[in-house]
């Protein structure tokens, strides 16, 4: 009995937990998991509409109650079968981290109905939960090339920022002293011309905040074009080393030990 | 006169069946009905604007005429032939493929007067078929390129867009907090913030949805930021890919069997 | 005497005519030929506007004298040197190329004050000259660059010229289907609703055409979305073919007649 | 007591000044400049908005005392430790040089309560202090590598702006010519349709400026789809030569002296 209890709880270990799972990708329960927050997610999301609280409410509820039981079983099993897991020093050890102390906070905010927007922001934070599941699986190699293409661009990219941040600075201040006077509201102080700088530089370009003066305008102007190097920079670096990432890794794998990593 | 015919029927074939065709590219017939596709959708295009169907109704009308007797006659062609096609198994088997089902829903929208919006959507379907022929003849190798680029990097993309959807609902979740009471109609639910979070991160911006709070300005300014990476890193993705992809064909051409493609 | 007119008169014609000029890049003639054209066209697009006639026109008059003298000179030694061009039968032949005849056009314009428009296109079309001096001199290889990158890849461009063009098509017919009777004015037809669709999938966003509905915004932000990979694919394609195009070069100098180029 | 206090000046000048710094990155001295310069930025931006100044105004004048304070020591300290850079010729040499005159401006600006503008534009020069501290330390090659792979295919980049501009022009000048009649206040001449040109090819879109004519929007259509190849040009050009120099980078560190760089 005993050992066909211990043979069980290896198999919902197995199942369960991500670094004990033996095959590739992630487990079908962990891949219930990863719908199950991603249903509490919506359900976060579409109950702060009042027009879908009125039509659907009765249903979401009743999804809520279907997710709060899920979720308890799988925290209990969870915390159950962590003491198999050589990293996790007991039960109360793994209930002290984190992130099973997010997922009791979901819990509760799942079973009392006062709580409002902490359960909105406890569950928001359950997407880290899915990417700490992608870092496993067969995405972890995606995103180590990700993070390795970042971190070796590292010191360009911040130079690029902060020539960004001077050029918004740059653009801002100008625009305040030229159109400062004639639209207060919108360009009377460097805070306020700096919102009017991040959307033309970024070109979302609301609209909400416009130079009116042939002067701001043609400074506006230069601003929106030095915007194009404001995405051509970074987007040109990634490229860059993206495509050398991906070029190490195929000469790795062509002549293996032969060429020095930087 | 049954040689005859058959050696009609099989230069028909070869003239209308891209997987018949000997030469590169499309064949005449083809080219023509390519020509009558886009002639049938900017027709479909136009006749929803009044303007243009007070003008030139007349015009249009005997066009459409024109155009359903050419794809009438086709279609009986492709129909007549379809055996040849070894891939085929005889006309029923031919007539009963969504896309020849496609072509005669089209054909039965031209006869019929009364056919409105389903009319201009089975139109708008026969750009797959346009799709279809580019897929075959010279374009054949940059869909190739294009599609084995995007599927190498499939990984990432999807990684990408993971991090894009976590970045989109954490930014539409803090608007909502922060501008939901200010402008309830804009900000008042996570869904309605949404709309706003993705002109933003798309840099798309139309405006219709602005901040007010100073915070909310504050928080808006750093997703607009944001948004530059949101762009960068796909563009980024998508370079690197394409010039490993056309590295690796040259290498190919260079020193064929000799490089392990992954 | 003879001999003397004649080497003044190869003289100029070194001077004047890009083909004949031995050193690299452009002779100080042209130069301020290039100058002399650019000053036309700040002339032209500053005469437009009311305000600045209003200040300048005495001035503007003065420097259009002063332009007419200088290009009917130009234009006169150009004539006078034309034969000296292995590549030009006689000043007749000269004379009557697409280039001088727009020269002279442009002179007609300067010298007659009833042309107004005519006049300002015609100037337009000298940045062409400018781009004709310019693949001369040592913009040419970088031209070439240009050029060659996007030819490498005209085929893949085409491709992804007609996926958005599916797209565009696509997102402006939903939209007319579900915001056309909401807002007859901006969506009423499919090519009104083409309006807005550019402006989303550009990622320009004026914001004077939006949608209203629910469903009408969720579409809208699927579309802005795809707009993003409207632009990151062909950046993604430009990037690779210019990374493929400066390896090329880059190995042809270290390794000439070794590569085949394709 | 002379040997002890010019070793006190070595080691004081080996902190101050960057040149003379031992160690790989800034000294603790220079990480606190870049602080105070950030810090007094940062200040010189907020207190051009009045509701600021009202509640933080006595805490921001208490820091700019402090700031004068720091400021001036380290104004005299680089001043007495400079002869010690063999490049300097002597304290009154250092003292005339623009950076120091800059520096002096700022302490000026500082302690005299008048100067309002031109305070705020010496802070701003200011971060030109931070990037010739930032050419120093470890940024210094990736600050290379940016601007070799700028400097590398700035023949591209300029062709491309040639482009660019004639583009920007074309527009202009089609949309005054069938916009100005209908908004002669926006498309009156062919600035004022500059302003519109800007936005729209930069995708900024603020959207005060429209065209409503049908013409005038199949043109701006257009223009906006342009501006696609307005941004995917220019960064697909950047994406290719930071390739470049990266891969370049790397076969230095393979194969020294082997590659000739061009």
């Amino acid at each position: 009995m005993a050992v066909r209890q211990a043979s069980l709880r290896h198999r919902i270990a197995e199942a369960i937990d991500p670094e004990l799972h033996q095959k590739p990708g992630l487990s079908p329960f962990n891949r219930g998991v990863v719908a199950a927050i991603l249903l509490l997610i919506l359900i976060g999301v579409l109950e702060t509409e009042v027009h879908v609280i009125r039509s659907y409410g009765g249903l979401m509820t009743a999804a809520k109650a279907l997710l709060f039981i899920f979720f308890l079983i799988e925290y209990l099993l969870r915390l159950w079968v962590s003491p198999l897991n050589p990293k996790v020093r007991g039960m109360v050890h793994f209930a002290l981290k984190p992130a099973s102390l997010l997922d009791l906070a979901v819990l509760i905010s799942l079973a009392s109905p006062f709580l409002g927007l902490e359960a909105a922001v406890f569950r928001l934070l359950q997407l880290l939960r899915i990417l700490r599941l992608a870092r496993l699986g067969r995405y972890s190699r995606g995103m180590n090339l990700l993070f390795e293409a970042l971190r070796s661009r590292s010191t360009e990219l911040m130079l690029s920022a902060l020539m960004a941040f001077s050029l918004m600075l740059g653009a801002a201040t100008l625009l305040y002293i030229v159109e400062g006077a004639v639209q207060p509201q919108a360009f009377g102080s460097i805070p306020r011309a700096l919102w009017w700088a991040v959307e033309t530089l970024t070109t979302v370009g609301y609209g909400d905040v416009v130079p009116v003066t042939p002067l701001g305008r043609v400074l506006a102007a230069l601003t929106a074009l030095c915007g194009i190097g404001f995405i051509a920079l970074p987007t040109g670096l990634l490229a860059g080393a993206f495509s050398d990432a991906m070029r190490r890794a195929r000469e790795d794998r062509l002549h293996p030990h032969h060429d020095p990593h930087d």
